[in-house]
């Protein structure tokens, strides 16, 4: 870090300014207090769920009332006993859970290899920076200060790596846990009404995202206050250091995302063509031999590896608006509350949410099916609202009123409301890109039915139609992204945008609670079809998981958004820490970069849909010898061979996670290496607006068929009615349609925006050692 | 043009430089010779083409010795006479050559008032940089010099946009007209043999493609000489003027090439989807109401459309190349011949072009299915390693040993052989894509067999895998992009891409002739059909046919390299003419346009995607309505309405053109004028970079479905046989991965490069403006 040229002196003049009302001491309270809050929710909300029993009830459903719901069963399964059904409810739930622990832990001891490497790697590029010196030097922005050797950053951001490893692979771990404990449980409590069986999802969701939320932000602030003892004044070592909890986050989530996204939908799209399309039996259907697998795929894909995706974006955006705040007049005039501004953020963010949970629980009553959506939506606009109060108080009693922060050598004087603007203009982006996402991709819209209406005339035009409607779908959210950038840029650069990215982030416990949401309920549909319940319970699922599905498309959305301004963040901060001045396009070295970044997400989506299609194609290949050999599974006489189909997933996932996870991870190290950091600038800027589209593009496409199949099989309209019924020429477009869709809305789109993030965080990382040895083939 | 400061200030020291060999009067005259050998040799093939008589002979099959073929019918028709075979395809011929005139005529009532419109848009836009002013003012690069008023400037620049839109109408008409005439033919001497029929396809789309070239070449060699008249001295002003006529020749492209593209595929998708889907009625049917529509389309669209999109990227790679040297030590020494170097490169292109043809026509024979596409392959080997030869000569006779070129303000010595490398590596890079586009798109390698073989599994299988083999295809074509522009840019700059990108379609003659092939076979075919010729006589114009296929795709790698070689050397004109040194991502300015930009891909294609599918489902509709209300018309006995089908075609176009060209026509008016110049260039840059990539990837999943398609249906392996046979589940996904390829490769990713180049070429000429005005939003 300390081997490039010093490009500016910053005075201590800025000491002029007033400083924040917030004290120190405050904020050293302030943090844990909340992120401990956040942890207890958590708990209290585990053990509401938790009251509901998974052991058959010796004294009959009557003694309910113990566990403080005291009305009784409103529909009694139709010739089901009560006792075998739970006791079938609990043992497809531990089938699940085992094989979700189990592909966890095989995909974790891959992962873990790759971990110890990686940090291995990451000691020795920045160890040799200074050439593993152990003597303090000049620091680079405070010229008039000593700062640590670059032998310390290379340990420390080593130390934080494996932090932000552990804690994402934790947070997607416990995650699955609490997903694969919650979604029996709902498919229980949908006996007694859709209201129930929606708390208890919602609950659960809750789980996860304050616990994840939390745990971060505790992480975090540990690391942060541990390496300040080592490091002391020299906030500028320090902070590098903790970019390597970003990186850590990140490239685990790449894994989970991948693994689990090839995993998933392997099992899903191979049960769907096997079971659906030939031998036209339901969907979770026990007699299908992938059944299991799908709902593993659902806890694995879609909550493990989305926990460590969120976890991932929020710890980046953390360490992006800390690195560049160290070099800032926060960190030169070592003021430690503004410092903090981001954790404190993050920490109203948790009381926030909180609150907005109460209404979702406990302030509103989901009766009916109509209920679900508005009451999912709500938990968006309310911790919106909340929220931009939240950031106001923090900003003007944790900011100085006015402050400096530096934009590619140049000081930039910045006030507390500017900054305020910043957060809240990634904040309310983020809810116009939930909202647009939900125009698009749900059923009660135009778009949706557009599509539906086009299946009419066959699958053709319902993929023309389909993949139109994604690339439509991505004009508003870039305009809310541009203004988002340009706002926050203007206002504060690089400081600016990654606040903006953390305010879009703020709410990420309802955020990730809502998200959780989708696959439980998924699952607990699964759960009701295999337990035998009547069609009753699984209409109420389903409408649970209807509304679950444009939920996933919202997370998605804010995923993107987020990972878009994030990665923007870390791209700035990466500039600055290698010393560039401006990223120049009219260069052949950046121009190149520009172009091939722009081919990147179209290089990993190939990679991730085509192992998708081989995986699938296996999966195919088994279910179809399963049904043609074993006597009797048709009939539903003999139980199918789950653990096989269980093992082509995970031996699928771990093998084909590989080629895409080295695409991303060696990318930066290749170019920065070879070509230097100009060509470095062009590539992750060129990945960043092109991947952008791609991902938003892909999940929404993929969301829009899904819920235009949904459309036609629930013909709750007129128009839907003409469509269907299950079975009809526009229904098997339809399933031709979603199918498609499974890939891109659950393995490529939403990894590619750990791709623009990851490559960003990794470039931000080495940049010390690019800047000292990169661009190799240049100089020979 | 004179309003911005001026940066630079060249001496005349480069005088010293040695000058070209080649004298000022050699450069006079070789250029318009080669243009009248290009015609004249257009010409001969024609006579050549028109010896296959069409009416019918009155002394039968014998004398066919008059026409120069002396050998009688290889096969004669099984009981169908001879006369009036040659007569029903006559009939056939006219119906689509009236098609296609009509609808031309139609599109050319619309984009003539559009051209009026926008060419007093330029007027008065660029005449109001200095308020109309008649005074000559001060030189911009050479302030020793006056200039002409930028009123002249805002005049000639209208008049030129005028003349190159006018080119580009007649080259697309004179190639409409041109493959009208010959498919009947190739039908008829497909009777003979099948190197017979290649012959006659292969000549007449000689035909359109020296006559293109050549006249491309004259007209704007004539109007430098015209305008020369007035500008005398004032080379700066004289070559602004020029650019015009790349902006008219881009955007009357656009439109061709989108009107086309949707007349072309709403005819094919809802014939296929109606006949070859519900009715089972084979392609190209008579009976179908749709068939002649699509025929006309696949004149309009990818005959007219594609013609006047090469001589569009024809017309502003030579203009990108001529406003830049005329800034460069040629223009302001006056160095004609030097000045020239573009057109005597793209003059030594039409000779070798001629030389190549021979090779396919007289040296070499196709007597077999399996020599068609050698021969067309080895086409564009030739081409490339003569034109090589050419290059070096031209280079070395034409420019001197070393001159200066302007980097962004600062002076750049050149050598002509790095020169001539610049050149060489655009040509070779051209060779590359065309190569690798041939091996993802022809079903004779793996990628198209995976494809075809993932059909088993149905539909979805066969999409997912054609998306992925479409995003995989990106990869070299954009490494081998990126390493001409590396290269070229590192030797000169923005006159080094310019002349890369001259360099990949300095063989655009030949490239037109291989492209033209395919269309006039595909109808050929159509004719054979609908004239109830054998199925003999089918398989051979079928086999004509899928060459053809792969040599679109290869067109269409060609057509979007090269695009995106011009577009960055307009780009970089623009910005040499707006006044900016740097185009720097890290200020918001840029960065909002750099993801704007690359965006508009999408809304574009969203837009061109749901057009063909509406106005499919018209035609859909349209059919099924003739089937089932016209008596008799499924036996044959009543003909069909064919006219209302070409008119819901030709309606829709129209109507639906309108908003994407829209798009592209007002994004760079709009993004100058209340942006300014810095986020025009973010967005060029983003849509540059991204629009590529969605390009290549459509045309090539494009491709590969419907080679795929064909794979199965020809049944030439083991592997194919298993798959097939017509009408089997296989078949009928791998037809529906052809149809959603359609719109993909022939409406959206075509139209897209014109995309890129045309807001590029527009941004060019409107710099002046754009830099004396714009930004407005900013100014407030």
């Amino acid at each position: 870090m300390h081997s490039f040229p010093i490009h500016f002196h910053p005075t201590h003049s800025s000491g002029t300014m007033v400083a924040a009302l917030l004290s120190d001491l405050a904020t050293e309270v302030i943090i844990p207090v909340c992120a401990v809050i956040g942890i207890l929710f958590s708990l209290i909300q585990w053990v509401l769920v938790s009251r509901v029993k998974l052991t058959p009830d010796r004294n009959g459903p009557s003694s309910n009332n113990k566990n403080g719901f005291s009305d009784s069963l409103i529909e009694e399964e139709e010739g089901v006993n009560e006792h075998n059904v739970v006791a079938k409810c609990a043992e497809i739930q531990n089938a699940i859970s085992e094989g979700a622990t189990s592909f966890l832990f095989t995909e974790y001891q891959y992962v873990g290899i790759f971990m110890v490497v990686f940090a291995i790697l990451i000691f020795l590029f920045l160890g040799s920076v200074e050439g593993f010196s152990t003597k303090t030097q000049q620091c680079t922005y405070d010229v008039h200060r000593m700062c640590k050797p670059a032998l310390a950053t290379a340990l420390f951001s080593t130390v934080s790596f494996l932090l932000g490893a552990i804690t994402s692979v934790l947070s997607g771990f416990l995650g699955m846990k609490i997903a694969t404990y919650a979604n029996a449980r709902t498919t229980l409590e949908a006996r007694k009404s859709v209201g129930k069986a929606f708390i208890i999802a919602f609950r659960s969701g809750a789980v996860m995202g304050f616990l994840l939320a939390a745990n971060g932000l505790l992480v975090l602030y540990l690391t942060i206050n541990l390496f300040k003892l080592y490091y002391g004044d020299d906030w500028e070592g320090l902070f590098e250091a903790i970019t390597g909890y970003g990186l850590g986050g990140s490239s685990m989530a790449l894994f989970g995302r991948v693994g689990g996204g090839i995993y998933t939908k392997a099992a899903d799209v191979g049960a769907d063509l096997v079971g659906k399309v030939e031998r036209n039996i339901p969907e979770d259907d026990p007699r299908n031999p992938a059944v299991i697998a799908d709902n593993v795929g659902d806890n694995v894909g879609d909550i493990a590896g989305m926990g460590s995706d969120l976890f991932g974006s929020y710890a980046e955006s953390s360490c992006a608006a800390l690195v560049v705040a160290s070099i800032s007049s926060f960190g030169i005039n070592h003021e430690f509350t503004a410092m903090c501004y981001p954790l404190l953020v993050s920490s109203i963010g948790i009381i926030v949410c909180l609150i907005t949970t109460l209404f979702a629980t406990d302030f509103y009553e989901v009766k009916a099916v109509k209920d679900i959506e508005p009451s999912l939506k709500n938990q968006l606009i309310i911790s919106t609202v909340l929220m931009t109060i939240g950031i106001a108080i923090v900003s003007f009693i944790a900011l100085p009123s006015s402050f400096t922060i530096y934009n590619f050598g140049v000081q930039k004087v910045v006030h507390n409301w500017q900054l305020f603007l910043c957060v809240c203009v990634g904040l309310w982006a983020g809810l116009i890109i939930g909202f647009v996402t939900e125009y698009y991709t749900s059923n009660a819209y135009s778009p949706v039915q557009d599509v539906a209406d086009s299946c009419r005339t066959g699958a053709a035009t319902n993929v023309i139609f389909g993949l139109a409607l994604g690339y439509k779908s991505v004009i508003i959210p870039i305009f809310a992204i541009a203004i988002s950038i340009f706002v926050s840029f203007s206002f504060a650069a690089m400081y600016g945008i990654a606040v903006a990215a953390l305010g879009m982030l703020s709410t990420i416990a309802t955020g990730l609670a809502i998200d959780a949401y989708g696959p439980i309920s998924d699952n607990a549909g699964g759960i009701a079809e295999m337990a035998g319940m009547s069609h009753r319970i699984r209409e109420r699922t389903d409408a649970l998981d209807a509304a679950g599905n444009t939920t996933a498309a919202i997370g998605k959305g804010f995923a993107i958004g987020s990972a878009a301004l994030v990665s923007l963040a870390l791209f700035g901060a990466f500039v600055s820490r290698a010393g560039i001045q401006v990223v120049d396009v009219l260069t052949p070295k950046v121009f190149i970069g520009l172009i091939v970044g722009a081919m990147l997400p179209y290089w990993f989506s190939a990679m991730t849909m085509k192992s998708v299609g081989s995986a699938a194609l296996k999966m195919v290949e088994e279910v179809r010898r399963q049904f043609n050999t074993i006597p009797g599974l048709m009939e539903g006489l003999t139980k199918p061979d789950y653990a096989t189909c269980v093992k082509i997933s995970t031996d699928a996932s771990i093998k084909e996670m590989i080629p895409p996870g080295a695409l991303v991870m060696l990318t930066p190290l290749i170019v920065g290496t070879f070509f230097g950091v100009e060509t470095l600038s062009g590539v992750l800027a060129g990945s960043l607006v092109s991947g952008v589209q791609v991902a938003i593009s892909a999940s929404n496409t993929g969301g829009a068929w899904d819920n235009a199949k949904k459309y036609i099989e629930a013909g709750a309209s007129e128009h839907a009615r003409t469509l269907g019924p299950k079975g009809s020429e526009p229904h098997k477009a339809a399933v031709i349609g979603d199918t498609i869709g499974d890939p891109l809305k659950d393995t490529s789109g939403p990894s590619l925006n750990i791709l623009i993030k990851l490559m960003a965080v990794e470039s931000l990382v080495f940049a010390p050692f690019f800047a000292a040895h990169g661009g190799l083939l240049f100089k020979l």
